[in-house]
């Protein structure tokens, strides 16, 4: 077994239908991950020792998603050095909005790099990760290139229907 | 000397000019009390400490300022039970509507009272603690019921100029 | 009979399906306390007596939820010293941004504690009052630990579904 | 003396550097009015007192001006069916939003007509109290008339300088 | 046939659901009305005719409807002295905040009473508009009064629920 | 086959919901165009190539949709003279506003003429693509000018139902 | 004297310093225009005269700038088929905010090309008319070529000074 | 002389007020680096170039500044699998609200890692690139590592001056 990579945290689990997204793209490039709930409010302790602990594991990179005053990010960041990347998961009523505003808006000195609201963020947080590991790894570089290029044809080939 | 019943504490030297409307307010009604900078961000450990000790140290409320994604409060009150009193500072770029975010929109579980946007937040937040302290003592209740009263007539006995 | 503890009023019937949530807690814990419909502005009467009345009354915090223009929690809490939490009901159109900014905004001098948007912030604003009487109740203080405990273990243990 | 018509009333004294314009405009059209500072907050009895005599005392409307959580014009509403004519007056960190919200939206059942944030919206409440009171005043109607032909006139001798 | 003394009128028939909630409250105080689809971008010079001929055919208030760019309201009140009364309805992407925007905003010198989004301002606006003719009409006022004090009645005669 | 004189485009096959009112439009008015996906992120060549082309094959505007991020009219005009017409398309959690800022908030030198959020602003931006042909086209002049007539029509044939 | 192209007309004298930037770009390019003050709020008949009159006076495209509550583009609009270039002016309190939502969500039927708030919308509007302009002038399609062609090379000599 | 491994372009010149703010952590861990305005879109053939070439110059990632319309990131992000490091410049009029959801609300495929609105922002994203560079090197893994311990220290001993 491949020791493990990428973390994929989540402050509840009811983030799990935003992050499975991240999930997909890591087992779409078989890249060792794990995933797990990780709440910075309810499990405070857990959440730092995850972050003390993720250098040694040898983590690259921690994909972070959380909602409302989503501090998770934010404070993995503070504990450890191993790139933080966060995903700001829609909220009830302001719809991410605050969540964005409290992952993106981290003071100078600790540094989170942040996706866009939702599934779309959660797939790129994956994808810049993918990215990331790919600098060291020519196969994997070629795999993320194939990738693009598929995206590419892809979109390229869209067709649209009749007007309605 | 009195035990320390309240704490303030901020993210940044900076946050100086706003929490010291807390500050001044305690002074005024002889709360003991502290005030130092506690960077959830910079000083994550120091952080946990200062919230674990909280409730054993005597501390009846801990007020809480910060700016941008303002973690501070939220975990402090994920550490504690003692009372949080959040106040967003104003940001630089967001006027503080990031801070407010990050702030009042904790998860269900831990709480975080929050204040308004800036200093009229922080001795609110101040004000809110003497009244916490106030219900178990006659003589502070009253001095803080003669502050409203002095605060009405203030307010009574305001005159306006000619129009320009 | 307990004599009442805590207030729980809102602005209308509607606030129910939100502020039900504070109740809970309430009930949970097993504090005394009572629940109703207070408009400030189709019964402002009703409201400035019921502010009048809540410290001889003995209520310990008054947890109010309104929204859009929510001048509840800010209105009562112009009339009594009595803790007052504030919970921003969502609304239909501006989706509670207008009941926060109502709520949370007050002027220096007369302070509301503000939650966060919703059934999350009515649980917490009820959390918050059980703190409150926890710091002279060491019974009280001791489940309210065990609470934090158990949701600590609830989402400790929490586990992911497969993707999707 | 004429008998007081118009009432212009605001929160604090520093709201005056906007609500003058109010005044200023009921000055220039003669209408009888009175101005005083009026705190929701800090004067509460004396704003309902204000409210309950205004029918009484022959008040056609009362222009409200307030900040931040700005409940004054829906608290004197809620006490009076007096036409209450809320101006939004910009708040330090959100520029008037706050108010804007805590004014307009107001729940069904107690109307406050509400205008621009800042003097734009104190002078044309004033306006809109002087076209309530020319509709049963011919002559007071043929001023207003003239008012607005003037100023028609002056936007339409407006000249641009050359370009920089 | 009594004379119509409001006019209601909306920019789309689509902004029907939110208006009739202003007919509702005139036809329940007995005030003769009219209802119309007048819009301000598809039927310039019907709304500038209608706004010219206000006065004159003894209107004594316009209550005005619209959505997204909601020019209708402020386009009356540029063309007559007779009260507008404005009233924002919810866009579909933006859930009225530009309407909003649209409708308060108006410069100094022609003013635009403001109503909440939705269907509370449209109630709203007619109640203040049977305010207005009130203060010349006893038995309206008396009506009025009485509305009022059974609005009174039916929220103090509110029950809750059982929490669920 | 009359050469192709509009260019509609797309950031995605999603977009065609709200896009397709342009084409709609065009149809209606006979006017030659195309429609496409033209992805500015995934298939930045060919956008790059598309706009390039633009002025040679004839095209007198470039109608392009796009969602969150709406890089695609920006960037086509970063390429082209040709007139560019961009259409905010509503995203999932801001609601097109994250949309309306990326493509109005253009730089002083490239030009975007934007449109309304969602399926009313494809419908303008067709409309205003017409306004530019018929300019130099007298028969379509007359069409442009007959369908504003018919529009008008029917926003005064609109009638209301009866109040629910 | 050539006759008059392009019309730039703003709601008040105070937009000036945002709109010159409109007219520096069309006497940059030599195109035959005017600039004047004309409010839609409080000169609604010379707007409607204008509009009315634009066509057969050959214009071919009207910049309007306005702020706040900004109807002049739109009512222009409404009263022609002749191209409206939006510029939403930075208002006072709102940033500009609400004048763009008063411009840009325009309903289905009748289009407002919308620019960046401020200068660099007006500069860009004008850029926008010479484009349509220069659709049929080669001469001035080159100068626009010219334009981008010297606007690059400005970009790309762009020094940067040292770190502070 | 070390080969370039991190680049830091922005929109404008204008922008060196912010950015010099990541260049100056760069010098600081002594990263070799570049720094160049390269503007979207006054330079889109340049831009793309640049990313094109980046894999094969060795770049390990492109911090990105630009404001508004900010489509710099995401276009350069649109053209290479380096990783892209995106900077919201604060804007004039909306304080780098639009620069924030230009920049960060990237769709699926695409990733853009975003930092906070300005200075902040641009340090933030220099410290993350070293972070990444740290990955692989044990001696700036170590300097990164005194970097923060300093930080630390530093907010320890900040202090705070009296109450004014």
């Amino acid at each position: 077994m491949k020791p493990i990579e990428i973390g994929v945290v989540m402050g509840s689990g009811s983030d799990w239908d935003t992050m499975q997204h991240a999930v997909q793209i890591l087992e779409q490039f078989g890249i060792a991950h794990e995933a797990r709930v990780l709440s910075a409010h309810r499990m405070p302790d857990d959440m730092f020792a995850y972050a003390e602990a993720a250098a040694d594991r040898g983590l690259r990179a921690i994909i972070a998603g959380a909602g409302g005053a989503a501090h998770l990010p934010g404070m993995l960041a503070a504990k450890t050095t191993v790139a933080v990347l966060g995903v700001p998961v829609a909220s009830r009523h302001l719809q991410g909005l605050d969540s964005l505003h409290s992952i993106v808006q981290m003071p100078r000195g600790i540094p989170v790099a942040t996706f866009a609201i939702g599934s779309a963020g959660a797939a790129n947080a994956a994808l810049f990760a993918v990215a990331l590991l790919a600098a060291e790894r020519p196969e994997l570089r070629q795999r993320l290139q194939a990738f693009r290029t598929e995206q590419t044809e892809a979109a390229r080939s869209a067709t649209l229907p009749p007007t309605a």
